[in-house]
């Protein structure tokens, strides 16, 4: 018979004690501990530095590839990680810092996030996972119902029929749109008296079957860049993702979409989905979601709508009718990290049919049995953590009324900044705020007056020079890391075909005051007076005189 | 221009209050939060009611499907928590939870999740993470050394050129299989001179391609229920995913793998991969790797590993060579949050050929651009934690001699168990331990003699009244909430086709005592003696004597 060895007595009660013995708090880790629940913010400002480091000197402090042999103390590694890790990471907190969409999170959701992590609940299964189990259940139904507004018989009928989901809880909105898709194609290529189903059968047989060439998903070119992997990875292919142009409004142009649909049919190609935007990545705007839905009813095709950015905005009396027609859509993506303000990892789609998801169940022998609660047998992942617990903490501690304030505070600051950066005479708006994003560039009012007046050749050669000074002074501003501002690349009728860079500013922190946004464009001035960027000024000078 | 408005200020002043104001240490939130720092074993003891309730019954404390128009008082919301959650959430960090793969984790795990929490990085793109691109980075390539060992000039070379990845960081197994998968088939049907590759031209264009009717994909019966979901994502259909029939030990039969190929072949389908299992999730056995080696590069197939469970065996120098032949996978899947002892939540893929990710990888024009180091261009998932950092704790705390430890304690332990249930006169070992997993059943000395003596149809009657005393006691000894034990459902030679229902033991938490496993049987006993389960035995007893 077997015997827990004597051998390495020491080693093993020193392994025991990672798994019994709390951290001492006069430890290190237990002092950054104490920090972070006194004052997170304080510990953030304290210990993340603001200069930029290059990344190649960080990779040198992550650049063992051998795991250590021996064990090493708490207290130094947290050492270490407070030098090297937490020093260098990106104060996404920051109220300056409104260039990418995740932003502060609320004190609240810091002590949550320890319950969650010590329970070290499974969601995949009831067994390990209990009244989480009905906790997702009930914030995949709100958000639902925030969503499509059925009524209470409806969500009193499917809140808790674990034969039914009313969508799904994931990682993010990436699985989300996944998620959707997947079961839009599983739907339309469902099983029949003679075709066992795509999922049986896969896409080649599929299409065999449906007497077609393929299939076909239609959004804007404002589309997320999930939507590429979901063709790629569902064998639909990226050629097959339709970018159909979009007005001045950076909104899907209709007349197009139709065009697009009716060459595709005439080429066998069947539009399996039409994807409205709720709050496009890059510019905040919206698609006409109604008229969508319109056109997916008459085409008779999934109709999903992206609202992982502007779904919440339904909270919000004054902004929700931007969003009218989304509870006519058959799936919706949410993401809760982002304006829902949880921490990163927690997405949603919910399903406007509670049999929708039905066409990607799955089950196994030892969980997720056919006829258990099971949440695994509805879901693209396996196990996963309790993130639910924090998006319920969020609805039920904001509340409507906070969000509400939290989406309208947003777009009103967006609009607070669009206007000082239209009011200032060296920077052009480029796209307007519809939500709480908004796009621009530093263009000078000589240079305006040039582009204005200048001809096609030559208003290509500015934009060559004022996209390398949009880029110099985004990383400038980035490495100094007092504020910050994303930027990317966007079509502008304006301008021909050639996409200008321009600056991304995503207004979700409600901590930012106007004296920030000031001091956002204050810094570009300030860069912009420098250095290299002068020089790139000089050359625009040159060529509009020339 | 318009201005925050001065309507709703109170209301403003408590939003801000939560993103700025930390808990009291006296509040609700604040002790609970306290009393986890102090003693988190404690406070899932005192916490977590052992007596199971009805899900049904939960469900009532979750059935509201509106959003709180109000906010709630945070301490209000914790007791909600405290009563309606917590107490009934399961209890995995319990020694005597010995039924599923989530179990303890280290004290340590807790403090550096909360950093992690309050640091909210993005690890989509560097702009967002920063250290923790290259930690992650970091992370990829020691568990990349743990089953390929290559040089140290492979990992300087490898381990931060961002135009290759020695693997994909994601929130667990499921998407770490997909991935794999999705890597290679978009490998075997990458681009060339006269096709665009299956990623642009989708699945059937590509089967047209290659000339062939379909992608298959083969592993054992026993594998992983995800790579069916991998099967109908990727559009290559579950009926192409071959579950080969096994040996008495669960290992694949390679007579039948290579019948199974040829016959595939025959109908024009390609194996587009050869799965081996180290540490079956049912019953923890390993397939021969390295004759699955030489079957896939005979078959010039990709050779995936699903290591999910058993890849931290690597560490033991024990029993590592019973993973022989892993380091010529082209890819293998491993689990953080199962035996590397991170909370849920955090997977692994790593791909022997650092350009095995690129047929995966795709480009935004705001992130992720060409030439950017944003980890983002070469995962499944968009928006994802840092949870990067807490295996890169686990690495650096318990070190390989440390996860040694933690392996060989838990196979000993499951020997120690199995011997224990072989003793005992009343229970059959179903599935000997090769790992620290096992399946046994109640099967009391005289009902074994019977079944030995016994007709076909007799054995098959016996096995259905034993299945039921089997899900009788599993239920029983769960709703009573000292120990647990999961059950599924296997095929064993010796009693036909029809699988039998047994007892499945995961020995995975160091604090699991002789004496605890002495007790799950001794509970197990005791509920075989009452009521309607002692009924199941009379009726066995009338079955034999008859």
């Amino acid at each position: 018979m077997h015997r827990i060895g004597d051998i390495a007595q020491a080693n093993l009660e020193n392994l025991y004690r990672i798994f019994t013995i709390p951290e001492a708090p006069d430890s290190t880790l237990g002092q950054i501990d104490q920090a972070i629940s006194d004052n997170v913010a304080g510990f953030l400002q304290d210990h993340i530095v603001a200069l930029e480091h290059e990344l190649e000197e960080i990779e040198q402090d992550f650049a063992h590839s051998m795991i250590p042999e021996e064990p090493t103390f708490v207290s130094d590694y947290t050492e270490f990680l407070k030098e090297k890790l937490v020093a260098q990471s990106v104060h996404t907190a920051s109220p300056g810092f409104v260039g990418h969409m995740t932003s502060a999170i609320p004190y609240f959701m810091l002590p949550l996030s320890r319950i969650m992590i010590a329970l070290n609940q499974n969601l995949v299964k009831v067994e390990t996972s209990k009244a989480f189990t009905p906790l997702e259940r009930q914030v995949l139904a709100m958000l639902h119902r925030l969503v499509y507004d059925d009524t209470d018989g409806f969500y009193q009928r499917w809140i808790h029929d674990s034969q039914y989901a009313l969508g799904a809880f994931c990682s993010g909105g990436t699985v989300a749109n996944v998620t959707a898709l997947w079961a839009a194609r599983n739907r339309l290529c469902g099983p029949t008296d003679t075709f066992k189903g795509i999922s049986h059968e896969g896409m080649a047989k599929s299409l065999k079957y449906l007497d077609c060439e393929g299939l076909a998903v239609l959004v804007s070119r404002r589309g997320h860049y999930s939507l590429g992997k979901a063709a790629d990875l569902l064998g639909i292919g990226r050629e097959n993702l339709i970018a159909v142009e979009t007005d001045q409004h950076n909104r899907i142009d209709l007349r197009l979409l139709r065009e697009h649909c009716k060459r595709l049919r005439g080429e066998g190609i069947l539009p399996l989905s039409v994807i409205g935007i709720a709050g496009t990545t890059e510019t905040g705007n919206i698609d006409p979601l109604d008229a969508l839905a319109d056109f997916a009813l008459e085409q008779n095709c999934h109709f999903h709508v992206d609202a992982a950015w502007g779904g919440p905005t339904l909270f919000s009396k004054t902004h929700r009718e931007k969003l009218r027609g989304i509870d006519r859509a058959d799936s919706v993506t949410l993401d809760a990290h982002k304006q829902l303000y949880a921490p990163m990892g927690a997405g949603m789609v919910v399903f406007r049919d509670p049999a929708a998801l039905s066409s990607i169940e799955h089950h196994a022998a030892y969980i997720l049995r056919e006829g258990s609660k099971d949440l695994g047998s509805h879901t693209l992942e396996g196990s996963r953590p309790g993130m639910a617990m924090l998006v319920h903490a969020g609805l039920s501690i904001i509340g409507r009324k906070g969000y509400e304030l939290l989406m309208d505070q947003g777009i009103e600051r967006a609009h607070l900044f669009a206007d000082m950066v239209k009011a200032h005479t060296d920077f052009e708006l480029v796209t307007e705020p519809e939500l709480n994003i908004f796009t621009y560039r530093y263009n000078p009012a000589w240079l305006q007056q040039a582009l204005n007046d200048s001809s096609n050749e030559q208003t290509s050669q500015i934009n060559i020079l004022l996209d390398q000074v949009t880029r110099a002074v985004q990383k400038r501003q980035r490495e100094a890391g007092k504020t910050f501002v994303s930027r990317t690349r966007i079509r502008q009728e304006r301008y021909g075909d050639e996409p200008i860079t321009v600056f991304r500013v995503v207004l979700a922190n409600p901590l930012t005051t106007q004296e920030i946004l000031a001091s956002v464009l204050e810094e570009q001035c300030a860069i912009i007076a420098q250095g290299d960027v002068s020089t790139l000024l000089e050359q625009l000078k040159i060529l509009v005189d020339s």
